[in-house]
This record gives structure tokens, sequence and C-alpha cells, in this order.
């Protein structure tokens, strides 16, 4: 039996899934079912005690691309197989995302904005695309469509991960010691990083000071790698020009937060990436037959690493 | 010999003129020369009665792609011949300009900018880019990258032009039958048109009341082509969603204009695609270089249509 818990999401969800895995009993939370009969569980953020509830699990698959929330859950078995979605239709958005704060840096919307407001009509000196530096932390599932997207549209594209990547057109990079450099040669700044042990307050005053005077900063890997006070100061100081934050240490966003009201700071509310219900159901369908047949599906969470 | 009459951007444009072009004698404004020496001009807006101290021109090389303003002076003569630029480094920047505009429509940032004013976290039903339909106006040396790089991005991109167009992933359309329908499908407007006899007043009230409600406009052709005060009705009906303007019926936009401080309204000063002092230079000679072997060149004007 294979368990969903999708709060609103399950109406859309419970049907595709039935449709992908027939031979598979599902069951929608809050149906009460034998706990010991569910082998699979489908998820995203589930009540306190969820998995308490199945003693015989075979993988939680997660409805998303990161699973630091679940991972750091008391009532996760440690050995249990976890599977995370891999893209999924996240990439694509998540490039978009990216872009509109690549575009908005680039063709100095920012400026013209201000401007605007003092109707002023003054012509900035432009930018070409090949002249805007952007640095891309994290190159996995979604992080590598991004930097190789921005690539494509012109720009100068580094990109930096945990281990070796290639990708065209993307200057990638490696290991913590690289990571200085590449923050000293770039303009805007996007982050995909997972949240894990080794990720989380990465993005420290010492690191955010490194970028070169007038940056950009976006973020919508996770929150808690961004040091939230710090990115204020130097907004404030001028260090920074702007920032486009998705994911903040606590979300939804406190409402006296001084981010909400920054006036160069926009604000989305974790919407980069969502999950879509076909191509999810679509991957966690293909990932549970690869469990069945003994194989590791693309997903599988490193419990180690935890990513 | 060449006359030049660029303003600011003389200083730039003269070298690179002078490289090449070696063979052809300078002038660069305010220079005093023979005026009956002078064969060719490379201009951006030249001061009242320019073309009148050069009795044997040839050619008129302009530094742009509209020639909107130079073909409405009196002392143009009327079948000299006029080149314009044709793309030139503009198509890019182009496509970059109207891409922000419709991640910003489709991503809904100018929705989550008022969910921000209100520190409000409201994640917003999500549209994905082949859920919005782009419609773009004009499909020429700029138009067609726009529409191409629209569609290539996954938006489902009908094109507008006078003759019939091919491009690829684009659903083109031509002749003025077929605007209106265009127009009832359309979820972000891109103005790209030249300003002809044709083409200014085409987006008056009853066009734009066309555009499907929540719809977004776009221009950045030429300011005469849409109906400003029917516009800033739209908007404030809640019929149209935003409006990004690089183009005004005047410019610069007068202060006291409502265009500036309209909530929904984006004002840019002209600076959407600008020339590039290299690409136009390699491309100015090259015309010319073509005229002097008797052929016509790319950018050749028809002074019967007016572009
Ligand atoms: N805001 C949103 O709406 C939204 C939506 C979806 C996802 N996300 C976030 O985006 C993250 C990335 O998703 P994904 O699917 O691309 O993940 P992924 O495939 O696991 O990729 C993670 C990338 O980060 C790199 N990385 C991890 N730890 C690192 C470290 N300590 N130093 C340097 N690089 C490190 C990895 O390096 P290796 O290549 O060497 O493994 C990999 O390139 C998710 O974890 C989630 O937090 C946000
Ligand atoms: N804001 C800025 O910074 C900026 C920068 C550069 C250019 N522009 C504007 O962009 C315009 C277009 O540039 P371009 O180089 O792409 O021009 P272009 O190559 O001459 O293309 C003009 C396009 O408009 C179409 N068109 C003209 N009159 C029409 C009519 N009456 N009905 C339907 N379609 C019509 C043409 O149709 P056919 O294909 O049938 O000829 C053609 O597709 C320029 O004229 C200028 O006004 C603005």
């Amino acid at each position: 039996m294979l368990y969903l818990y999708a709060q609103q999401d399950a109406e859309q969800l419970a049907p595709l899934l039935r449709q992908a895995l027939p031979d598979i009993d599902l069951a929608v939370w809050p149906q009460e079912v034998d706990g010991a009969a569910v082998r699979y569980t489908v998820v995203w953020n589930p009540p306190e005690g969820f998995f308490a509830r199945f003693p015989r699990l075979e993988a939680v698959f997660a409805l998303g691309a990161g699973v630091d929330r679940l991972l750091a859950r008391a009532d996760l078995p440690p050995t249990l197989p976890v599977i995370r979605l891999t893209d999924a239709g996240m990439a694509q958005q998540m490039a978009e995302y990216a872009l509109y704060g690549v575009l908005r840096y680039q063709r100095q919307f920012d400026v013209y904005q201000r401007q605007q407001a003092e109707r002023r009509w003054q012509p900035q000196r432009p930018r070409l695309a090949h002249e805007v530096r952007v640095g891309v932390l994290g190159l996995g599932a979604i992080g590598a469509v991004v930097a190789t997207t921005l690539a494509g549209r012109g720009y100068a594209v580094s990109g930096w991960s945990r281990s070796p990547r290639q990708l065209p057109g993307v200057d990638c990079r490696h290991g913590s010691a690289a990571l200085d450099t590449l923050l000293a040669e770039t303009d805007v700044l996007v982050s995909l990083l997972p949240s894990t042990p080794e990720t989380r307050g990465l993005l420290d005053r010492e690191r955010l000071a490194r970028l070169p005077r007038g940056a950009a900063v976006i973020n919508a890997g996770r929150g808690e790698q961004l040091d939230q006070e710090a990115l204020l100061e130097l907004l404030d100081a001028g260090q920074l020009r702007f920032a486009q934050l998705d994911v903040f240490a606590r979300e939804p966003l406190a409402v006296e937060h001084p981010l909400w009201t920054h006036p160069s700071v926009t604000v989305t509310p974790h919407i980069a990436a969502i999950t879509l219900p076909g191509p999810a159901v679509e991957q966690i369908a293909a990932s549970l037959r690869a469990l069945q047949g003994g194989a590791r599906p693309e997903g599988w969470v490193d419990r180690q690493r935890a990513y």
C-alpha cells in the first residue's frame, strides 16, 4: 500500500497516482489504514509522528527537490530510503525566476523604477549580456539547467558544486576553496544549494562582502544559507544593489521582518519552482518501479551528505 | 566624403568608421566641409536643414532601426536612398526587454510586489510558460528574433506582420484583418512595429479593449502607435493588468504625464534596444560597399511604405 500526505494537493495527486500505479493500493490522509500494510509514502510536510504509524515502510517519496525538513525529523527511520524529485518541471521554473532577476540587474529595471518614482527620463549606460557575470551556486538537477539557460542567453556564467561538474558554456568550479574567488568575480549571485550541515550559514557576512560593489543576490535554494541581517546591512551600505529572495530562514516571513519593506529587496513566497502534479507522479511511479526492481532511482537521497 | 552626425556618440563612432572605411574621407559634425564633396551621411537626429548642405548626397545611413523621424523631415530629398540598421545587436536587447515583461506577467512579480507592500505571504496559482499567449506585432529584423526567443522559452507565441512570414514555433499571421483575432487571443502584447502612416494610432481604444481581461501591454516600437489615454483608462478599469512602455507619443515623457505615476505602468526612457557602435559601423560599411557595387543593401528603406 502507498500512503499519500499532501494537504490540498492530494486531490489532484491521488487520481494521478492511481492511474500511474494501478496495481498498488492507495490511501490518502486522513484515511485510517492498517499501518503495517503501508510500504511507501508520498509526502510533503507530514504531521509529527507520521512515520511512526508505518513500521514496515520501504521508502519515502518527497514531493519536492529539497529534503532538509524531512531529514531533520526525529520520526524518520535513519536508514529508510528517501527519494526526492529531480527537476520534474522545476528546473524551467527556476530558470525563469533567476532570469527575471538577472534581466532586472542587467537591464537596470530597478534603476529605472527609482527614476520613474522621480519622473526622471535618464537613459543609463547599457550593459550587454556577456558583460554580466552570473555565479550559480549548486549545479544539481535544477542549478545545472539554470546555469546553462543563462549561458545560452549570453551571460558570463560560473557555477559551483561540491564535486566536479561539466556544463556547456559554464565555467564550473567546485569545493569550498573555490568559492571565495567565484564570489569576487560575480555580479549576480544565484543560490540554488540544498540546505545541509555544510551549506547552512554559508553565505555569511564575510562571504557576501566578497561580492563586488553593486552586485545582486538571488536566493531560491534555502533561507538558512544566507545571513539575512548581513544582507540587509550590505544593502543599506550600498555594497549590494538588490536582493531577490524566495526562501527565508523562517517561512512564512514574519510580518515585522525588515526584508518586507526594504526598497532593494524583492520578496516572493517560496514560489520559484513548485511541484507539478503530472511530472511529479510520473517520476515517483518510475522511481517506485526502479526500487521494486532492485535498482536505485534517480532521486535517491544520500543520507550522509543530506541531499 | 562621409559626414557623421551623432552627437555624443560621434567620438566612439568616428574612429570605427575610419577603420572600416579607410579609403573614404570622414568628416564629423560640426566640422566645416565643402558640402558638394559629401556623398554619404551617417546620422541620428541631425539638426534642421542638415541635408540641404549636401546637394550631391547618394545615401543616408540611419544609426537606428526606426526611420520615422528621418522620413518626416522636409529637408530629406524624396528619392534619396535611406539605409537603416537591421538588428545590429538590437534584436537580442529587445528580446531581453520583452522577456522581462513576459516573465513579470507569467511569474506574477507585479502581484508579488503588491503583496510585499502589504507584507502578505500568499503563493499564487502558478502559470506555466506554455499557458501564456504572447502576441508580437512586427516580425522584422527585431520582432522575428523576439518572437522566436519567446517561443524558445516555451511561450505560446503568435506574430503579426504586413506580408506573410514563417518563423519556427511562431503562429504567424498577417494583414489588418488578422489583427483583431490575434488581440483577442493574446495575454501579453509586444509591439515592435515601425511608425508609419498605417501603424500610427493602430492600438486605439477599440483594439486595446479586444485584449482579454488581465492582459499586459509592452510597447517598444513607437509611441504614436498606442493610444496612451485609452491605455490608462483600461488599466484603471482593471481590464489591463500592466503596461511596460519604452516609447511614448512625445519623448522625453512630460514630467506631468500620468503614465509616470500610474502603479501599473513601467516607464523606461527609450532604452529597450540601443545602437551598438561596433555592429552598427560594421553594417554601415557593408551597406556602403554594397551601394558602391550597385547592389541594394539589407537595410534599404522603402520610401513608399515608410519602413
Ligand atoms: N525555492 C523553490 O521554490 C525551490 C524549488 C525547488 C528546489 N529548491 C531548492 O533547490 C535545491 C537544489 O535542488 P536540486 O534538485 O538542483 O538539488 P541537487 O540535484 O541535489 O543539486 C544540489 C547541488 O548543490 C551542490 N552542493 C550541495 N552541497 C554543496 C556544498 N557543500 N558545496 C558545494 N556545492 C554543494 C551539489 O553538488 P554536487 O553536484 O557535487 O552534488 C549539487 O550540484 C533544493 O535542495 C531546494 O533546497 C527551491
Ligand atoms: N525602443 C527601442 O529602443 C527601439 C530600438 C530599435 C527599434 N525600435 C522600433 O522597432 C521597430 C521595428 O524594427 P525592425 O528593425 O524589426 O523593423 P523591420 O525589420 O522594418 O520590421 C518591421 C515589421 O513590422 C511589420 N509591419 C510594418 N507595417 C505594418 C503594418 N501596417 N501591419 C502589419 N505589420 C507591419 C513589418 O511587416 P513585413 O514583415 O510584412 O514587412 C515587419 O515585420 C523600428 O521601426 C523602431 O520603431 C525601437
